[in-house]
């Protein structure tokens, strides 16, 4: 097994978590590999909390030989040097003596410095600076370096990218299918669904999780509602307030409300200007709640706001098979502001599928 | 073989031919079963005023046994029953006393109506209303069914329907491999390009074909010119008036020139409304010139008119993964008329692929 094998075996096994089950933390995989070349133990994290990949790689190699130090440790990201929820990996690695450490990316996270510790115990360490193992924690390097959740847009369009008609009717522009996508894989794997008042209003919106069984699973919900409309008496019965048993609505605001909130409901104050919320003033207060993921379903304002601010990670584009060819229909993205093709903003191609006749495109913004 | 799968095996046939070579006939395969179920004689249509397919294929059985009274003919499209270039399939099909004709689309062409002929003449005849069967002669059902040259929508837009910045700049919004799939699979395989004399101006447009290897090959043109602007002195060096040996370029105007027109150049005259042109008004003229399929590169206003016109019969759209996020961009498509959801156009997506970063969807509209 090369490198680059041992390398795409450890994304492997590290894609193998459901990120539900470890987020905050990253998808990791480890193996170790023996003189023979073998593989001769495997791990990846399963659960937050749980041991780490290196640890379960290292305890079922210790089942095979107890003599580690001719062998290698392969890892999809740089392993622990600090107490967090379990002790360090890096002194593990030590005390088992291993004769070589690959690791295929560096942990943003400053306190995490174990190539230093590994190769002043003197293990050879190699650094790579692997394209899929930095895809595969795009989530956990947004949350680390820019201290803000992961910020994943969902959009359906026609084909002249309209998410609504003139009339602001926008049910359904994509099929069944592409609808139970985003239940089952958008909606069931962040930690909250951010939109704004309005959409919620105009949409009647839930946002809750449909599962193909008919079953409902709630979510959380950030609100961005700078003055606090959706408290007015007359959304009270608005479907997002149904009862909740596990889940919260945030609102973003520009004040905080003078009278209690009602129970599952939270404020947080940001900052407005005239084109809305300035993220940067929410972003890390939200990562500090817990919402490491986020996903936007909101309307052409908020999503176009997002992508200016820079604050946008991914892309989930449902284009479904229609024309709407009327310049009033509501456009998916576009501010008041001149923008030339040469600063248009860039993004990377992850992924397409086709749903019946929809097609679906997975973009990571640059 | 069951019917479908010698059905399949004809269109497959049928579809070994180059367009280029048949057109304005249609893509037509032919196979001849013998009672033992075997194939004896398979023949496509390759080339126009070439023998039709059924003649290749009775020819070929003939070669292995004489008497057909007992083998069926399964074929793509409705054998032809009268004179054109070569003498009718149906007169052929008898004389051999061929037991069943099995036909997989009928040909709208109300000259051939070689079902009743066959039956008449005693031989069991079923035709199939097959999707595949009319997907293969699309263009030359459009041209049959609506005496109308079959167009090609072409557009590149940026993901958020965009295909030129608010300077009107688009070059280039698509990558080089987009590009080149335009010019190899696109142009090279039309009789003219459709554009307007603004396009012409604004892109400094040759519309030519230029080869992988830097090869360049004429087009034929198509430009819709209500007041002739093209003629003024001030655009005789536009790309577009290159020197033409194999070419012409076709003005669509109001009005007939009051001059001689350089040689190469033929004017038609046509209805324009306050939306620019009536296509009702030159498309069957287009078609008696010998422009079967048009492939259309054009702007906004162009695109958007000959939707609304029901005009389009294909799409193929190259999407760029870049954002404009600005709405005074220019728009793929849009009209200064409301449309609801409920009347979009709709379409079917014929195909989806990758071209490194861009995607290409391609899309029949319905």
């Amino acid at each position: 097994m090369n490198k680059k094998e041992a390398i795409d075996y450890c994304i492997n096994l590290a894609n193998s978590a459901n990120e539900n089950e470890i987020r905050p933390n990253p998808f990791v995989g480890a193996v170790i590999i023996d003189e023979a070349d073998q593989v001769i133990g495997e791990g990846y994290h399963q659960k937050l909390g749980g041991p780490h990949a290196e640890v379960l790689a290292i305890k079922q190699a210790l089942k095979k030989i107890t003599d580690l130090s001719q062998c290698s440790l392969y890892v999809s990201l740089e392993p622990c040097s600090h107490f967090g929820k379990t002790p360090p990996c890096a002194d593990l690695i030590i005390q088992h003596k291993i004769k070589k450490v690959v690791i295929a990316s560096l942990d943003p996270n400053p306190k995490v410095a174990s190539v230093e510790k590994l190769m002043a115990a003197g293990i050879e360490v190699e650094v790579m600076n692997e394209p899929s193992a930095i895809t595969l924690n795009r989530r956990f390097f947004t949350n680390q370096l820019k201290n803000r959740p992961h910020f994943i847009l969902k959009l359906a369009s026609t084909i002249d990218g309209k998410i609504a008609d003139c009339a602001k009717n926008s049910q359904w522009i994509s099929n069944a299918a592409s609808r139970q996508y985003v239940h089952d894989h958008l909606r069931a794997n962040v930690d909250a669904i951010l939109t704004s008042y309005k959409t919620v209003i105009q949409d009647q919106a839930s946002l809750t999780i449909r599962n193909t069984t008919g079953g409902i699973q709630e979510t959380n919900v950030v609100i961005i509602d700078k003055n606090l409309e959706l408290l007015q008496t007359q959304y009270e019965g608005l479907p997002i307030f149904y009862p909740r048993t596990a889940s919260k609505i945030i609102l973003i605001t520009a004040q905080a409300p003078s009278i209690q909130l009602p129970e599952n409901m939270e404020c947080i104050t940001g900052t407005f200007n005239e084109q809305g919320l300035v993220f940067s003033s929410i972003a890390a207060k939200l990562l500090e709640l817990g919402y490491y993921k986020i996903l936007t379903e909101a309307g052409s304002q908020l999503n176009s706001s997002m992508i200016q601010q820079n604050i946008a990670d991914e892309l989930y584009w449902f284009i479904a098979p229609k024309i709407l060819n009327d310049q009033e229909g509501i456009s998916m993205f576009g501010i008041d502001k001149l923008n030339s093709l040469d600063n248009a903003y860039h993004l990377e191609l992850a992924n397409m599928q086709r749903l019946q006749n929809d097609i679906l495109l997975h973009y990571y913004f640059k």
